[in-house]
């Protein structure tokens, strides 16, 4: 792992990074030394890992809980080269559901496919990050919706050193055979009027995470239009799990 | 209003009182005196004023949150005589249950009864507990789950001064028609296995909610097994909306 800028803001030191082909960030406190809980975070579609929705929620988790918090640019986003496969897929699927074909089913192969690579690139970047003295190997937890839900499922389900993880805006038809395999605690965001994800899909999908303890929160509202106080609520879900 | 006795315990004033017919209880931050944010709460069926869970959680309220708390008996519960109408339509009831009736519809029936006398009750208790000079006339919440939320939907209804109700464990078929008639926010809890009310029916009352914030909080197990984190989240909610 290469670290390639150092920008610090607001009291959160921001680290660009380069592991292999990924491009990464890595927010942890000012000043900050020793060991403490690592959130990692995984952007929506056609987003990145500095998305302001990820920077804001990053921001708030290391100044008002302490932790570290890393984001990695999905294949084909950000900072990463264009992958004519993903590209392809992408344009087939517009093409299908232009044609009247459901968009639920063609997200979710797409997400599977892309998940085959996600997963072993960030428990690669998780083994790196864990080197690092300001992270050390703490506690982890993982933060995604949406996109970030349908790679963050089969990662949790894979990955035994996440405790704890915040999901949500995915359905269980990309995710449930994965959420089966999750045993960690969830909390589970779901928009009642979401125009991407048929409701039955988002409660069906909280159904099949095998965790004893799982908490559903539902809003109303579009895909993008989750309250800020959720945000709140995902905080202390992980000081509650990642420093107990 | 008559105040029948007083008891410190641990930081709160406990006092009961009486009210006409009604029995209550009202519960204060110890050496309290001037307006503050009041929380009327409704106890469940079979239970009363004084069920530990409501004595639990007001204490939780009192102290944490410096709100006042009060909850009365609903009518042949707890120090109020047996209702012979009621004792009545519940034996009625189970004899019908054990005949393979379904228990919502029935329930629903009841609980739309009760809450004809009930809401009145409430809002002549409110009326009084505002003459006191350690409540006030402060904004007002309401909490309750099952039982509390069969007759406290009608009540939040009804009651322009509830500005925010915790509400939960209940089903459509008996509060959708007053639940539409809501428009405070709401914060409304779903056990994932009830075994009382069907899950579709709680997600349907969640669904008739009128108002603009309502967050559905759901969890594994069964009617009574609401997690303990949830009460976290129940004082942080009425502190938000109550304490602006």
């Amino acid at each position: 792992m290469r670290f390639i800028s150092e920008t610090p803001s607001e009291g959160v030191r921001e680290q660009l990074f380069i592991l292999g082909e990924i491009s990464g960030v890595l927010w942890t406190p000012e000043g900050a030394a020793g060991t403490r809980p690592l959130i990692l975070m995984g952007h929506g579609g056609g987003r990145h890992k500095k998305d302001p929705e990820i920077v804001r929620r990053a921001h708030r988790l290391v100044t008002e809980g302490g932790f570290a918090v890393a984001a990695v640019d999905v294949p084909g986003h950000g900072d990463r080269p264009k992958q004519e496969e993903y590209d392809r897929i992408a344009t087939e699927n517009q093409a299908r559901v232009a044609a009247g074909e459901e968009l639920a089913p063609l997200v979710a192969a797409f997400q599977s496919l892309v998940a085959r690579q996600t997963v072993p690139e960030w428990r690669a970047v998780l083994d790196a990050l864990q080197e690092c003295e300001h992270v050390g190997r703490g506690p982890v937890g993982y933060w995604g919706v949406s996109l970030g839900c349908g790679l963050g499922v089969p990662f949790v389900a894979a990955e035994p050193r996440v405790r704890a993880a915040v999901l949500g805006l995915g359905g269980a038809l990309a995710s449930a055979d994965a959420a089966a395999r999750v045993t960690v605690p969830v909390e589970f965001l779901v928009q009642w009027d979401d125009e991407r994800v048929p409701r039955d899909q988002c409660l069906a999908l909280y159904d099949a995470f095998a965790s004893t303890e799982k908490t559903l929160h539902a809003n109303p509202g579009k895909h993008m239009e989750v309250p800020d106080f959720e945000l709140d609520s995902t905080l202390r879900f992980f000081t509650r799990h990642l420093r107990p």
